[in-house]
């Protein structure tokens, strides 16, 4: 039935628009009665966002469930992937409620509150988990917010994309932006040492062809 | 009168709650007629936030005035701070205000709003200056988000404070640690700019012509 009742909603929404359609219309396609509907929605606007209070649950009890010593901005970059993860499941779905979203103000506000909420879950996690370290309330709520910023840009992305990208590479990449200004330094990637890494530094305004010997002496190959 | 308005109305909200205040009840207070209220504020909720308007605007003056060559995200956290000081220009106000917005979901939301604007305007500015670079977008809407985090971390605790704390001190400290992560390295070592260092980075075993051309790129002569 819940299921039913965001099919009509949303057929009617893309046929008449959001505004002109009401919770009788909607029931009325759906072929059940009001009651039905608020047991499930608490207002129209609910049933545009039909998956984020399951989602939320679900991101709360995932960081919850941490294992001791888990990497915390790690952590809260995996959980935000959740998100994502519930947009790209059903991806004509979410490219229409994008749409549909753009238009009508009512509904970014109502986005704005949701996002405000996964950032607040995140928040509340690492506050805890850098709870007695300098700055931890601060540091806790900057690096929320970059999450959730990196994760809006990777599902814009693919939303822009008409669900067709790939989402989970483009969350790695915007997630990866945050984790490396702020998540402690991982080991390097396997069968690299940091022996097998040169460094060289030089003047901006050096020749070419001796930062080439530079790089050339310090490569071992001069 | 805009200044009366805003007056008469936070009298009745302490008085009698939010809620309860209608539009009338504030004219009649005010001793003025539903029209002048209306010229001033848009809807109730306006006459809450009565200066954002005019914050916004300076906020993107003060981002289109950028001389040339200011450090971006320097230029961002600057231009936070604007905003800390249209709430600290008038302690008390700012101080009733947090806790009439905390207690009525209605004024979150539309605070949520605010602080979106706000955000989309820093985004704006970032964007346009981290234009044609790797990931441009993608980092200015992360540091977007984390100046406006550190920010409101700041005016939180000074609003707890009963604005008494020194709100610049407090800004200074909470924007400091985005400028930290993501604003280039202040005071480069004496006579030696960071602008005239390039670093390179590279695996031992890359070929000698892709390490002369990442050189040849990061001097700016490809």
């Amino acid at each position: 039935m819940r299921e039913g009742l965001v099919a009509a909603a949303f057929r009617l929404f893309l046929e008449r628009g959001y505004e002109r359609t009401t919770v009788d219309d909607i029931v009325a396609l759906a072929g059940v009665g009001r009651r039905s509907f608020f047991r499930y929605f608490p207002s129209k606007e609910d049933v545009v966002f039909p998956d984020h209070e399951r989602c939320l649950t679900d991101m709360t009890a995932y960081l919850a469930g941490s294992p001791a010593g888990t990497e915390p901005v790690r952590r809260v970059c995996d959980a935000a992937r959740l998100v994502l993860r519930m947009y790209a499941e059903n991806p004509s779905f979410s490219v229409q409620r994008y749409r549909l979203t753009k238009q009508v103000p009512g509904l970014r506000a109502y986005e704005l509150s949701v996002v405000w909420r996964y950032e607040r879950a995140l928040a509340a996690y690492l506050r805890g988990r850098f709870a007695g370290s300098a700055d931890g309330t601060l540091r806790a709520d900057v690096i929320a917010a970059a999450v959730v910023a990196a994760h809006n840009n990777a599902l814009r992305s693919w939303l822009r994309s008409g669900g067709t990208a790939d989402a989970n590479t483009t969350a790695d990449h915007a997630l990866g932006c945050v984790q490396s200004a702020f998540g402690e330094p991982q080991a390097p990637p396997r069968g690299l040492d940091s022996g097998d890494l040169v460094i060289v530094v030089a003047r901006r305004d050096a020749p070419l062809w001796r930062v080439v010997r530079e790089v050339e002496s310090a490569l071992g190959r001069d």
